[in-house]
């Protein structure tokens, strides 16, 4: 149902590399493993880019944007309306990942895969199969047909970005209600309740999140999403069209041998279906940061993920992916740059 | 004892701009509260530089090296020579915080408090009053001068930053054996025992941990550091020179309005005594990192202090600070960059 690139083996990462990093990393002017984490983001990116020197520079941001008919239900503190709002305030420069993107000197791309915008957007690329998701408390959010649309349009975004020559990607999400379709379908990955995956998205309250939990849990019901469904009944149930572009761009990253830094909540939530629909692109995931939104823990756990930072960011927009990006500039740099205990005549352990 | 200006009392933060950027905070097109942590830093240094548009480029790095004649216990996996070897490493660009200084465009001074060194080593500034520490499981480590002239070298050296208008100030530290004398200060000031705070430093197995910690211990008891002991008494018993010299410097820079971003253990252990000596210091602290050495956990919460980042780094050198920094810059890029609700025509939250 799916298309069939989707289970195309993602190359493997270079074992080579790994072990030539690790070795230079040991030579390094400091104590073995002292620079903790950096060490490890520098060796596994050199794994990964098969290269001595690995580096981030190169950083395309893709950000996909949806709307949810599931909105409608009040299950977000804004009005489907700021979605579109967003994307006049992305290609203006004034959201926080057009701010971030423009600090980090990485080139960033809107792509509209669904909103409600009846009209293109100055600067953003408009790639959708329709106007929004249907409201699945009601109806399945999307078709087949929508599904593979949308997982079409992450590969296609991906391939725009080869021009970048890009030595890591990071995707982000906007839309309106996007929480309550990437808690549904994390509840359904996972086989856990609802209220044990929800939270306050854009900033609803106890009794906001309660609503939410039972919307999605109504909705599970009525779909039969029960454990074990197919992920792209999953996605077509309860999905989103940036939801499933984003696993599509996953995929499609990782089968041209692009690390991707994941985002928060609903970037892992996308991570992880691309994860169960082709185990292969594990290894080409890097994990930015833990979010306050409270299903994120769980998501990461069961994808094995350890995040770089924990800042409270709640926000989307790839905006921790891109906050973490300097560290993995930095560990770059420092495996690069420092000098090795010869060349600099530093004495080593004593014995 | 200690020289008078240590006591003289730091200007208070600014109210009207900690408010004046809470409400722009609320005014930005994001969920008010969804860049966590991000909006708190770029509050908390509007208040520090008394400015509506936060900003950390100018952000210049001074290293304060010494040595300690405790390393000639077996303390540390390293042998006492390193200092001096790394004083010319971090001239000659090759260390990890001169590689970090030059990707983050900081200047980097490295001053020579308390080394070895019997000859200068080009490119670092030499203010010393002596070569070495004194053995302090034998007799006090420094003298109440040598105490004296350390806090004034901390001083002078943040004098020297002044051409660079910092925005905020970053110190660091090198000296083998030096989270020992740190974790004896922490000892005294904390008033636990030594096995609570002592860590691997630059690579010690539990058994060098617990000579580590009994060198310690019967350090305290020859030198009578009970609690409540006086902090220059401390100092002057189990200090580092160049640890005294950073409590210098983080007070006089504190005087003068610079915020300091502090780093690791070592770091820290020096803001607990300047902390001590002069309360007043205390809000132009902002702290960067949980380092893996053991008692940097217990001294942050002494000081309550609630680190940016959290990657195992354990290398001194001021690594942590500067690798936390690239946070700060984005945290007010954002705040500074990003269009209001208003400006961006973007509906607020639903009543």
């Amino acid at each position: 149902m799916l298309p069939e690139w989707i289970s195309l083996d993602c190359p493997a990462p270079s074992e080579t590399h790994r072990q030539a990093a690790l070795a230079r990393e040991a030579q390094l002017t400091k104590p073995l493993g002292a620079l903790g984490r950096l060490e490890e983001i520098a060796v596994e990116l050199a794994a990964l880019q098969a290269s001595e020197r690995p580096g981030a520079d190169r950083v395309p941001v893709v950000l996909f944007a949806g709307d949810h008919g599931i909105a409608a239900r009040g299950v977000s503190a804004y009005p489907s309306e700021v979605t579109v709002q967003m994307l006049h305030n992305f290609a203006g420069g004034g959201a926080a990942i057009a701010v971030l993107s423009r600090s980090l000197g990485c080139p960033l791309e809107v792509v509209d895969v669904g909103t409600l915008a009846a009209e293109p957007v100055p600067g953003v690329v408009v790639d959708k199969p329709r106007r929004g998701t249907r409201d699945f408390s009601i109806e399945r959010a999307l078709t087949a047909e929508d599904v593979v649309f949308a997982c079409e349009a992450g590969r296609r975004a991906v391939v725009r970005q080869a021009d970048h020559l890009p030595q890591l990607i990071i995707f982000g999400e906007m839309g309106i209600g996007n929480t309550t379709s990437a808690a549904a379908i994390a509840a359904a990955l996972l086989s856990c309740a609802p209220s044990d995956i929800v939270g306050s998205g854009t900033g609803l309250d106890a009794e906001g999140r309660a609503k939410k939990a039972a919307v999605i849990a109504a909705a599970m019901t009525r779909h039969e999403l029960a454990p074990g469904a197919a992920i792209a009944d999953v996605l077509a149930a309860v999905g989103g069209l940036e939801i499933v572009a984003l696993a599509g761009a996953i995929i499609a990253a990782a089968q041209r041998r692009w690390p991707v830094l994941i985002d928060g909540f609903i970037v892992s939530v996308a991570a992880l279906a691309a994860v169960r629909l082709n185990p292969s692109c594990r290894p080409w995931l890097l994990f930015s940061h833990r979010s306050a939104e409270r299903g994120h823990a769980l998501v990461l756990d069961a994808l094995g993920a350890r995040p770089l930072i924990d800042l409270d960011l709640r926000l989307g927009e790839a905006s921790g992916a891109a906050t973490a990006l300097p560290i993995i500039r930095l560990a770059c740099a420092l495996h690069n740059g420092m000098a090795t205990f010869a060349e600099a005549a530093v004495s080593g352990r004593e014995s």
